[in-house]
């Protein structure tokens, strides 16, 4: 119990409160590498479920892994531009192999753009050859200055596809599908209500035509991008003289993709549904649906918890079982502070009536269910607790989602709220640079489908957009 | 057809028919990265496969899966003295991050050993810690100067558990356990015969106790380490001070083991079981089991096409169709290349007796089947094809264990013949390293199971071993 006694509270200091989520739910722990966090197994078993479901969704769609070398030397990193200057302030390099020096320093890839279009320039010949689908699953490296786990780390495990394509239509289409996919698995499976849009040209990834994003708010209103879909246009493959022989046997450049989401996903999934109790879980994404804690060593107990269990196994409802010698009371917080779905209590008296205590980990609800139909029910209550989850965080969200239709009201609104601030903006860098030098707020993406009324919030000119603005992990 | 027909024959070059086939199988490519190589789909799918079925064993035994920092801090890494010493001067250091000289470089992990260590340091405290069961799926770097794909690579693929335990008896059954369940892989899914014995202390790994090591014997008779299981006794736990409270309260130092597999098995699948048709792959790990090859474009053809994929589908066969407007020759061969373990083919001929010709990879045997109990007749054929695979690779390997009584014999059969000897040893190294230095043979393992008549091979003093001796990839 001490354990989960400590964790600060979120309203009282929302950063503590997650160090002690990661820590105590025993999602990471830290190392004496500097900067690098190691994930232990709880934490693991969240990123195989992320890895399973979407790995599954990229093979349906035509998609197939391949492993890139994890060196980058320079000069390949140097082809394009806007490229180089993004990713080689934060690169890792070496410099040495054993005892030698090398001629040309490589660096550990922080992204595999320039990995993979020196490959694609290999194996592009003809119209026949495309298109190119290719995701990886590794490990990328940023040198930050300031690490937290999951949310800005130096070594992150992620994917990266990157695809090449005949024409510039089906290279915006496999943008956007991956972007629905994320979407979809955000929502669905990580149960995350997520505003998806184009970044401006300033927030845009180093070498993109277009960005789109995935923006999550935290419980705190501070926003994570989760996930981040691109659209390259021709600009690395021409960089790289990428070219094919299309069907009239003329020569033309591809357009290209590429799109990933990284364990940063655990991170939001803590900071969206998470308590002053620890972690909660969908049902969806939990590697352990349900906790079984039979309550004292009676013959019936013992009974019916390997009843419980067979029937959970049969069903195919992962679990575990815990009948350690700790007291039911530190069992009931572990188990709230590891985040299970539900909890199911087996004891005396309820097996009197042939049932079971149901905790659900969402809302603490006690629900009596007869031991006879345990599977059954707790198939049938996995979605509530899905639906649940969603709809209490789109509430959460939507209550900090503000409108400003002048400077005085976003000022006003920046300085007192957290949370995300709608507002119509004409276009120009500068006005975009002032929200941020003034507020810390950047630009999180786009807003598509609103007309606009007003004027730009900042120099008060006729505005083009509407843009959503927020502070950032 | 030409680039089937541009494989090398394997007896006359041995190493140019491995090129060939890992690259035209599609199994890898090379990069403009000196020393690591392109993991194509299909090779990577092989991967996936070996990940998939080990993870599954590794889990059913109570491992789990963690990820460690890909950086090493140069003082971590020299806390155990034998250990260093293998691995340093084969490390690539990491000297800047970003513009920023580092104060301590880092090596990209060859291993590790001393990263698991410090974090059982500090998570083991009693008894009721023990044992730590830790997996961890990744990517190692070791600075090879003359690489060859899958089987010498600067990066390297691969898994290494690492677990610590409470005596010396508990440690030395891990160790065994997981030697059989890599012992059990290989010969039941990779159709690999290997010989499983313990490495002498020269060739032992650095730092451990015991190695124990499944030697595998290549086509050419050269020998291929095809995955280790390591004692390390309390040697690193010392090093690095991890002590735990047993249950009489009384502070006791803990026993280690580590073992690892890795893309190697690759290499091991193509060089035991290849010809000079290309790559021959055994069912239990082939990413595709079947490739449906129409033969025209038929009514009768297409709808029994649609059939057959609709039967291998719902029985869980995975398979492709190859319906390209290449030539069925061209497509043959390409099959063959790439060793599905069998391909269907569909003609209008054979349809007018129900029946579909079905061409065993293994033996290249055809067989006509009826179309309608084509899934259940591929289910019989897959299990003979994978015996007959293994049988095959046993004899061929059998045939190739000579034995030698003195050291004139050895000579002769190491100069003559290509493949392992079997010989007795004093014991002595300088008799170990006598014998490779005159015939680049290495010690593979000690044999356990026979008993020794004769003296040792080298000096003639009394034999205390039997040794296999055989070259090495």
């Amino acid at each position: 119990m001490s354990e989960v006694k400590d964790i600060t509270s979120r309203d009282k200091d929302f950063a503590s409160w997650y160090t002690d989520v990661v820590k105590k739910a025993g999602l990471v722990d830290y190392s004496s590498v500097k900067g690098s966090m190691i994930i232990c197994p709880y934490g693991y078993a969240i990123w195989e479920q992320m890895q399973k479901i979407l790995d599954e969704k990229f093979k349906e769609t035509g998609h197939e892994n391949v492993q890139m070398p994890m060196f980058i030397p320079e000069s390949l990193l140097n082809i394009e531009k806007d490229h180089v200057e993004g990713f080689a302030p934060e690169a890792a390099w070496v410099t040495y192999g054993g005892s030698e020096k090398l001629e040309e320093r490589l660096c550990v890839r922080p992204t595999s753009e320039v990995l993979f279009c020196d490959y694609y320039k290999k194996i592009i010949r003809s119209y026949r050859d495309l298109p190119k689908l290719y995701n990886q699953w590794c490990t990328i490296v940023r040198w930050e200055k300031t690490t937290r786990p999951f949310l800005r780390s130096r070594e992150i495990l992620w994917q990266e596809g990157h695809t090449m394509h005949a024409t510039e239509e089906d290279a915006i289409n496999e943008t956007l599908r991956m972007l629905h996919i994320y979407e979809d698995f955000q929502r669905n499976t990580l149960a995350i209500p997520v505003i998806v849009g184009k970044k401006t040209e300033k927030e845009k990834f180093a070498g993109a035509k277009a960005t789109y994003s995935l923006e999550a708010m935290m419980y705190d209103g501070v926003a994570l991008q989760n996930g981040t879909s691109h659209y390259f246009g021709q600009g690395f493959a021409q960089a790289f003289g990428i070219q094919y022989l299309d069907q009239n046997n003329e020569l033309k450049t591809p357009y290209q993709t590429s799109w990933g989401v990284s364990t940063r996903m655990i991170g939001a999934l803590i900071m969206v549904h998470g308590d002053d109790r620890g972690l909660v879980l969908p049902p969806n994404i939990a590697p352990i649906k349900a906790v079984i804690i039979p309550i004292g060593k009676d013959e019936a107990v013992i009974e019916a918890t390997n009843k419980v269990t067979n029937e959970l196994k049969e069903a195919g409802i992962t679990y575990r079982v815990d009948d350690s010698n700790k007291t039911p009371g530190f069992k009931f917080a572990e188990a709230e502070v590891k985040g299970y779905p539900v909890r199911i209590e087996i004891g005396k008296r309820d097996l009197e009536n042939h049932q079971v205590t149901v905790v659900r980990r969402d809302t603490l609800e006690k629900i009596k269910y007869d031991v006879l139909d345990i599977a059954q029910s707790l198939h049938e209550l996995f979605p509530v607790i899905q639906q649940n989850l969603y709809d209490q965080a789109l509430a959460r969200r939507n209550q900090m989602i503000y409108e400003a239709n002048d400077y005085d009201e976003f000022k006003n609104i920046a300085l007192n709220q957290p949370g995300f601030i709608k507002a119509n903006w004409c276009g120009d860098e500068a006005c975009e640079k002032k929200i941020k030098d003034d507020f810390g707020m950047k630009s999180r993406c786009l807003i598509d489908d609103e007309e606009i009324h007003t004027n730009c919030v900042v120099c008060g000119k006729k505005a083009k957009y509407r843009l959503y603005f927020g502070r950032q992990y």
